[in-house]
């Protein structure tokens, strides 16, 4: 048996060609006939389209065609929500909206052409008449009695009210010793992957078979909304999302209306039309996340235990909800990792005039996150006791799982965290951090005025989910072990990940196997790259087929060996009989008997034709990964500038498949929830227009902002799925803001800065230190 | 339940388009932008390329390329003969050989322009100089000592020498109380679809797949030969034998140069590609068949037993060895029905400069079967014994089942007829002609000088052989079962078949069920369609696929409706719990939550994801149809004209899935071995130079030739599978020319008239006729 491959520390099969250049993205495929798609777009947050004129535009030449959404009526269904929930007021976002507009940026019309350049002048050409209506820029805006309403005629902009409770949290705050309270607010922020959203779409007539190519997370999903908006057979419609992808972050797990239009459009013109979103469009189109208030009250007794937490979320679903996933996982994700006796979380998402929401990486985590361990900060300053203390005593033990949470996860049953030991993970970043030497010398420092400051931040990630994952194995007739998954990657590194675990269920070397991903034609079903839950689905159902093909391989071998399986076993692609590899057949060899058959016409007794195996795992319920950030920062109360001196990252995410590409996913997920907690914001001013519109006014964190990060790993192997694993893509986003936060507001502690606002930029630092001194004054006065 | 669908006789869901001309054959796929492509083919019978010169054909307008085969190195590589054996001497067969061709009609060099028209002027300009070489026209050639070489320089023109031996046949020849020679021949006569062969083909490159469209009878064989020669992965090539095709018959079971030269070229211009063979290409390119002469020996005893048969056949391998199935099958269908102690076939198969042989319906046993029911009769008129009576006396009987023959099946394993009952069928074809009163009526014509015949003839026909055929099964997320096979029909009823198969085996009404066929991207692994196989391979394979997805489907409907699954059964598409509609789930609704997953995350705890099922069918070995025919005609001795009064066909294949398609392939079948009998020749003359390359030059058979027969079946259920079915698709074309041929030399017994080839048309009557005379001259003399 070739050494283990789970656990190996391998680099990306994938680096090769991304490194050298050689990556083909959805741009660059080689559709060299492909017409190019521009879409015009809604320039008002609210507007109605009273009059629409493409003459100009079509008579220019190199236009192909012009289609407002009035043009393709039988394609304008509604994209259903994700996620659903019985009482979700769901208003239907049509592909590209003959009407009325609910956001600046909503598509509205496409322009065909012989190149992108002369479709964008065409846009140009395009004459529309608006009436523009009042606009919904806020949660805030969004609940005011009286005020606009963001669809028209609707009876309200509430989207859903839910309730998540836990034993009595109202009783429980009146009898508290200690009560705090406080209102957080996280701003909308987005994806930003490098390669934007993007689709190409061929109609071959002669098989009656559309094929688009789809930057999607889920191109099963994609394919399933297609099948049914345009009313065709699901085998008629292959979507491919290539497997060189600048990137997902959530965005990309949704389903567009441009998803819809480019396809139908190529299918009409029985041409090859292509879209690829550009950097502007995609601030503006491409859905965000992160934008929730939350108004939250904490009880807690003499020691700093909690007793109870209430929390009202606003959370803006803009002008559609494209699924309720984000706020239903920031009510469960509330609680943490720490014992909470009584819950009681309010949420109200509405609707607004701007871009949709839904999962950006971390999905509702980092706001819930932050509102608790900003808290947990505050209860140890309120008691002054050391925030690491007061954590130490709320932390869930490594003895309590199964650990139920008390309230209900999102598809309804009870929350129940399967493995982990927060304490070994704060411990861990405490120590590393080095917490003790560091309170000493923040001690030190503020007597020279400079403040240092040190934020810890706990979490607890749901990943994993359901429904399941597949993946199909097959020997090709040329002796090559292909592996078959639904999932597409993001850059994973799903081809080095997968060929891994195939590798040890079949116990042959890694070199023999191929990894094949996001392709409808190549297995049916899947369900797609999103909430860190590729590894734990999809890697067992790999395992699984991979053990399944080695009993099928030995089986096989040992007919024409003429001996028992047990006597079989590989040595590189031969497998020999004890050993000896003069008694042996081939990979190859055996492809060609159980696939073709010998001589053609008979296959010998006691091998099953076909090589071919499948599985589909489907985890009983989520697994839970965890971790511990700690932050050592300094602030400059002058300018507001945070300098991060130290950052530590521990980090669960039970088995580690391959320690090298966890560490890029936390590491990358880490400088993402870096931008959150010190940089990007998706502004928009009270008219829902957008005031970010490309990166001059939209600080993306780049490397040179990140810091050195120290990152170990713990590992609670899943008990949920054979490989024990969890999900690592989404872990290092979660707790920045809040270890920033928290680490701001303790080095200015001694100026009495609040921090209740992510990002946590120098403006609103000195804004913080601007209303503390006012009410140091009002104090004083 | 619904009632069985397995038996019941349905007219073919493929009718309604196919008698309403909505048919698609591969010519009307909607390839609009489709380059024409036209061969340029071989003059001569033997030839060497001395020099070509296409620039005149390039310069044409509309002419895109034109190819030579010293232009496309790339892949003249050897097509591999389908079925081999370790003694054939092989020359290698290449797509469109570069220097020496061996047949009229071979290609060697592809026009590509924009219409047909002007790739076919184009060929007239290409100017090519042969070096002609001196012809074999005819295995007799072929054999004689110091005759012309097929291939320059080989050191013979044999491909291989086999023998099949059982007893001790010379030492039983010798002691035999009687012993009959003869020397028989059938001419070349080809299959004749009424759709010809066509290819067309698109690569595209944003997937790096070649989408090759196909007339073949074996897609999946097809890719694997594409696979090898381009040097492709198989995934990379998609192989599609249309659903409406206008019968295959065996020739297009074959693999052809044109097969690689298409879509290679199609990749190389970047632009689809078709080739549609005209008729005068198939009468010259498509590979054709029966050409055998058989020198036979038979020893038997004084009651017409048969102590030993000897026979020496000498098989018309054409240019090159395409496969050794048709003088393989030969050599084990001449015993037959018939027990024979004591067998010695020794056959030489050669090469000879005509298209090459492969199977055509029937595949080398109405060879066999013309001379050993030739031989019956001989017996008979030997001994003065009623011909029927010596055939009950040598026939095998009902009880003798598992029956071993004593030589070898193709695959070197003991050829064993599994079922049967060979008496029956004889009786009921003597009993439905009316034999004893056609016996009195013969002798009561004579006197008036009219000349009745009666001829009969059994036969025994090896089908449903492997090595393996495969199905799987899925439910779409609509709530559609769909059935796919990777076996091509050729007008068989596949979507009917396999849809009562399915129907049964799920329990479920037809009316749910899609069929769909022949795409090697929809399941990896399949043989083909040819050799009567299907039924009997992917019929079992498709039942046990069905029954796999029934109780997935009833273990899926019990975990929704919180049942056990014994409960539940199907009511339409509603799985009921006790049958009661009420509570019940539909097809849809399974598929929704077995295959999306409910609300997107969870899949309810028993249910497995993915409503897919496969299954592969592998039968230990061949099974065995068989049948008895009987013709009464009436012999015209002034000009040779035969007219059939009568015809019984007693058919025993089985298990009949449906017997209106079965008779539909037995009268099919009959037509084509009527024309075998009486009127198809392809003419060849002594320098191999084809005369037949119209229909005015050959007469196939229509339907106003094809007299009423009366049809009755029998059914031995194979025991070497679940359904016991075995092949209907040869059976009628099998022993015609036995049958026409005794009845023509019974009817003119009394003017010794010896019959001796096949067809038997009234110029060889007449000539056997004057031949007679001339004995009877001699005698006389």
């Amino acid at each position: 048996m070739p050494d283990p491959m789970i656990g190996a520390r391998l680099p990306r099969r994938e680096d090769q060609r991304l490194l050298t250049g050689r990556g083909r993205y959805l741009d660059d495929l080689d559709l060299p006939d492909a017409l190019a798609a521009a879409f015009l777009r809604s320039p008002h947050a609210h507007a109605r389209i009273t009059a629409f004129d493409a003459s100009e535009a079509r008579a220019l030449p190199g236009v192909v065609a012009v289609f407002s959404g009035a043009d393709l009526m039988e394609i304008q269904k509604p994209l259903a929500p994700k996620v659903q929930h019985p009482k979700l007021r769901d208003y239907p976002r049509l592909p590209m909206p003959p009407e009325e507009l609910h956001y600046v940026g909503e598509p509205l019309a496409v322009v065909i052409a012989e190149s992108r350049y002369l479709a964008e002048d065409a846009l140009e050409l395009i004459d529309v008449d608006y009436e523009v209506l009042p606009a919904v820029g806020s949660t805030a805006a969004a609940l005011r009695p009286g005020g606009p309403l963001v669809h028209s005629g609707d009876e309200s902009n509430v989207a859903v009210l839910l309730t998540q409770s836990a034993g009595n949290a109202k009783e429980a705050l009146g009898a508290a010793p200690h009560t705090l309270s406080e209102e957080f607010y996280q701003m909308r922020g987005g994806g930003h992957s490098m390669e934007p959203r993007a689709v190409a779409a061929r109609f071959e007539p002669a098989t009656g078979q559309l094929t688009i190519w789809d930057t999607t997370q889920s191109p099963h999903y994609a394919r399933q909304q297609l099948s049914m908006i345009y009313e065709m057979a699901e085998d008629d419609l292959r979507v491919i999302a290539p497997p060189d992808v600048g990137g997902g972050f959530g965005p990309k797990a949704q389903f567009y209306g441009e998803e819809v239009v480019i396809p139908w459009v190529a299918k009409r013109l029985r041409r090859a039309v292509k879209w690829v979103e550009d950097r502007q469009e995609n601030f503006v189109s491409a859905m965000m996340e992160r934008s929730q208030t939350h108004r939250v009250e904490v009880g807690f007794d003499d020691d700093g235990r909690l007793l109870a937490v209430k929390d009202v979320i606003e959370h803006d679903q803009g002008a559609y909800c494209a699924g309720l996933q984000v706020p239903s996982i920031t009510t469960s994700t509330v609680p943490g990792p720490y014992k909470v006796p009584n819950i009681d979380i309010e949420l109200r998402a509405c609707y607004t005039n701007m871009v949709p929401t839904s999962s950006v990486r971390g999905a509702g985590r980092p706001q819930a996150v932050f509102v608790m361990e900003r808290m947990m900060d505050r209860i140890a300053a309120h008691l002054g006791l050391d925030p690491a203390e007061v954590r130490r005593r709320n932390l869930i033990q490594a003895d309590e799982f199964p650990y139920q949470v008390g309230i209900m996860f999102r598809d309804g049953s009870p929350l129940t965290y399967d493995s982990g030991d927060f304490p070994a993970l704060l411990e861990g970043a405490l120590e590393r951090i080095g917490y003790a030497s560091a309170r000493a010398e923040q001690a030190r420092l503020r007597e020279e005025g400079r403040y240092l400051g040190i934020g810890l931040a706990v979490y607890v990630e749901g990943c994993g989910l359901g429904p399941y994952e597949g993946a199909k194995i097959r020997v090709t007739n040329r002796g090559r072990i292909l592996v078959t998954l639904a999932a597409a990657g993001q850059g994973q590194g799903y081809e080095t990940i997968y060929a891994q675990i195939a590798a040890d269920g079949l116990g042959l070397d890694m070199g023999y196997i191929d990894v094949t991903t996001g392709d409808t034609a190549r297995i049916p079903f899947g369900q797609g790259t999103f909430a860190s839950r590729i590894t734990a689905t999809c890697g067992p159902a790999v395992f699984d087929a991979a053990k399944q093909m080695r009993t099928r391989l030995l089986d096989t071998a040992a007919v024409l060996l003429g001996c028992s399986p047990s006597e079989v076993d590989f040595d590189g692609d031969l497998a020999c009989v004890g050993g000896d590899r003069e008694k042996s057949v081939s990979l190859q060899q055996l492809a060609q008997v159980a696939n073709i058959g010998k001589h053609g016409i008979t296959l010998p007794r006691g091998i099953t034709a076909g090589l071919e195996t499948a599985s589909y795992f489907s985890p009983e319920r989520a697994a839970y990964a965890s971790g511990a950030h700690a932050a050592l920062v300094e602030v400059d109360p002058e300018t507001g500038g945070i300098t991060i001196l130290k950052y530590v990252i521990g980090h669960d995410c039970g088995t580690v498949i391959n320690p090298l590409l966890v560490d890029g996913q936390v590491l990358g997920g880490f400088a993402h929830g870096l931008g959150n907690a010190m940089y990007e914001e998706a502004v928009y001013d009270g008219e829902a227009t957008p005031q970010a519109t490309s990166y001059l006014d939209y600080a993306l964190v780049s490397s040179a902002e990140v810091p050195p990060v120290e990152l170990f790993h713990l590992e609670s192997p899943s008990p949920l799925n054979p490989l024990g694993a969890k999900g690592a893509g989404e872990g290092g986003t979660v707790p920045p803001p809040a270890a920033i936060a928290n680490a701001v507001e303790d080095a200015l502690r001694p100026l009495g800065a609040r921090v209740t606002r992510a990002p946590v930029t120098p403006a609103r630092i000195v804004d913080a230190l601007l209303a503390a001194d006012s009410v140091t004054e009002k104090k004083v006065s």
